[in-house]
């Protein structure tokens, strides 16, 4: 069975990439990095999506010799000139937590009106092996902020954020509405082919 | 003895503009808003400093007749794309102070390093009359963001900017110094010629 490393933490991400992915490479094995042995990750140092994902999969790489998967995502708010970006996670500083972030943003975009409201999750999915490129996609979902936080699902923005076309909030929705419109359902679609060939090709 | 208004309750920018207007406008007097009439003072939902300072200055017009001063301003980070900016007083939210702001503006900024952390601080200066065009300029200095609270003069992000050149914070700097290098002082003496302009012509 081939194998492949999410560089993650976070359970929620994994159980999404296995979701994802299973359909797409029947028999996949997804770790996570409690499967492996620990290594000193990377801090998220780099300016841009696609930079932390790629610091975090050729880390992971260099430490396992896995076929290894990292992501960055975040919220980019069309009134915050696409802050915060890659500090999405860090918004209200390094000590505090989602719900600090999701606070601090709606105090911020209060005398924002409504039609400067736009906003995009982004993720940016990375797949590295040794001694091969670097496989890099990218995914967006369009949509709001609105001033309130609603729902439990999800996690991070999803209690802020409304979707294109849609009414209820991505805390909201179900896995499967939320994956098939997701940044994140887009780009572990994009990348699962490409993971697929490279581990059929292995 | 010609009157212009600064649209603003700020004493420090009242004391400000007379230091840096009297020079240039002899026997010029500066009233503030504690000044004239109270009026519903327009909030500042512009997404430009430029809109938010024609703003101010045309509700001044409106409510007074006086020639009027209104400016906005604020730091744009780099490494935020810009951001504060428009929203620097009310970074850490609308309920909240300038050490609020100042902490928040750190911790976002805790793991971005020494050579991505340049900044701007930004003001455009509106002038507006009854009957006449708007003049509206721009100043801008540029520094960068440390990584402590330096000082006791200035305000808002003075604490933890230095300009390009200096290695004291500019609320370690005196009132003279900061006054002719500063995005304040620049647009004021930009904008000085042309109220002493128009007033003399009234």
């Amino acid at each position: 069975m081939s194998k492949v490393l999410l560089a993650s933490n976070n359970k929620k991400k994994l159980e999404e990439l296995r979701r994802i992915l299973t359909p797409i490479v029947p028999g996949i094995e997804v770790l996570g990095l409690a499967d492996v042995a620990p290594y000193d990750e990377p801090p998220e140092t780099e300016p841009t999506f696609e930079g932390n994902a790629l610091l975090k999969a050729r880390a992971a790489v260099a430490a396992t010799g896995l076929p290894s998967i990292a992501d960055d995502s975040g919220i980019c708010v069309d009134a915050l000139n696409g802050m915060p970006g890659v500090l999405s996670a860090r918004w209200a500083g390094p000590a505090k937590d989602n719900h600090a972030n999701n606070l601090l943003l709606l105090g911020q975009l209060e005398d924002v009106p409504d039609e400067r409201r736009g906003a995009a999750f982004v993720a940016a999915v990375a797949f590295c092996r040794p001694d091969a490129e670097d496989e890099l996609v990218r995914g967006e979902m369009r949509g709001s902020v609105i001033r309130e936080l609603r729902g439990t699902g999800g996690f991070g923005y999803d209690v802020l954020f409304v979707a294109d076309g849609y009414d209820r909030t991505t805390a909201e929705l179900s896995i499967e509405e939320k994956d098939a419109i997701s940044h994140r359902g887009k780009s572990l679609r994009a990348i699962a082919p490409i993971v697929a060939k490279a581990l059929g090709a292995a």
